[in-house]
């Protein structure tokens, strides 16, 4: 999928929500655990229930490694009914990896040829060669960590580099990478004011904003200091919306509260906040 | 499996020598095509054929991953087989993982509990919410980059923070965290006098190396300025020992490879150094 199709889907649709698939077998309704694939399946009812609401689903590589195979079976049914069913939405694999070249392009082959997912998350530690191997493929995307919404953020990426912090020196030297127009990044919402700087760095690029909702943060006040005129980002809501209720309305009570924040946004949209 | 016991398989087999397997479907015998696991099948011949002379093996985990579920098979099926015939032998997922603390304690619990490695590699990017998860697991270890061997290495570990490298301020700051007993580093054989600098602020951790051999890195080098009084050094070596023949006599090669190293290895001890 390209940028151009995203952001027409974000206008056809005037929403720019992602849900997060981070299914936790403790927190959905108990029927589902008597199902052969209980992800998939509960994953499915959540996908049928927003799809015409989200523009994007991202589905968090942990919470199906931790089962296994059968975690990984879950995985390949998950994104393959997106893109059969959905095609028209934006998949996200948010894996978080990262490696030397080589191994990058594993990676890559992992996600892109073997799941076919539409883009995934990589962190920027080891540097250009082990993010380029994921931007050498055409009309996928590469959403590289830049200021992440956990306490750990100002560990590492906002120390003090020449006068800069350390997530802006990632954003700026990310620009000079080969096909660096793949690129897209991850910013953390509890940390809205930040995004005035950043769009000084990066003022064209999609923004992949976790943290709004259960980790605390306002949709109004990032879209006031992040948005572009192409909208420019990815709201994710994980668990607000998959966990909205534990009992056998789950997917209408997810439905509602993605339509709560779709409206937010459609409103955020035309007022041209 | 415990740091003292590692301590003492080293002693044991006069050896610090880690095994990398990945495995390239491209690199490997062509008869192995033909069979049902080819991935596992050629590592357990490699490990038959080695694991006197290794204490530790180290799954690149995008190489099985690049395969979908066919390659996570191959991966259980390998570790499996290691600690079933091989309990002794320390094990690394090479993984490179990392994520807000819910998704880093199921990350956790993918290599940990269900494929039952004794460790895995971790970046340090997003702080010490992403590390803990994984540190605590008693008598598990997690592996942090701290200065790899790529190229990109230069992009941003050893960018200046308030007067020192990134990558110091990375090892510093870990040791302060939850369990951090449980912390081993990767560290790059291809810079090996950065080695004494980074025994200062980790004298007593072990620190996994890879960049010997392939990569161009020194034994030798890296002994005289990474070993402390229990070794303290893993050192990988993936492709020059298993592709050291794309032939059928290619377990033997590998066996004499790694034979190689490890007299190096014992030599090293044995003077000291």
């Amino acid at each position: 999928m390209t940028t151009q199709q995203l952001i027409e889907q974000i206008n056809l649709k005037k929403s720019f929500l992602c849900v997060g698939l981070d299914v936790d077998l403790n927190k959905i309704p108990q029927r589902f655990l008597a199902l052969e694939d209980p992800i998939f399946e509960f994953n499915k009812a959540i996908i049928d229930a927003t799809h015409d609401l989200a523009v994007a689903y991202k589905p968090n590589i942990a919470f199906f490694e931790a089962y296994g195979i059968k975690g990984w079976l879950s995985l390949k049914k998950t994104i393959d009914y997106i893109n059969e069913n959905y095609p028209e939405v934006f998949t996200i694999a948010d894996a978080k990896r990262g490696d030397i070249g080589n191994t990058s392009s594993m990676y890559a082959k992992a996600f892109f040829e073997d799941l076919n997912f539409n883009s995934i998350t990589v962190a920027p530690y080891m540097g250009k060669d082990s993010v380029e191997p994921f931007l050498a493929f055409e009309d996928k995307h590469t959403i590289m960590l830049a200021l992440t919404s956990n306490e750990g953020a100002f560990d590492f990426q906002t120390l003090n580099v020449d006068g800069e912090e350390l997530y802006k020196r990632v954003l700026e030297t990310s620009k000079s990478w080969k096909n660096s127009k793949n690129l897209m990044y991850v910013v953390g919402a509890t940390k809205a004011e930040y995004f005035t700087e950043i769009r000084k760095i990066v003022p064209d690029s999609f923004l992949l904003v976790p943290g709004v909702g259960a980790q605390g943060g306002s949709l109004s006040e990032v879209c006031k200091y992040g948005m572009n005129a192409n909208v420019g980002l990815l709201i994710n809501s994980s668990r607000g919306i998959i966990y909205a209720s534990k009992e056998d309305d789950f997917a209408e009570k997810a439905r509602a509260e993605a339509l709560k924040i779709q409206q937010e946004m459609a409103a955020i949209m035309q007022s041209g906040n």
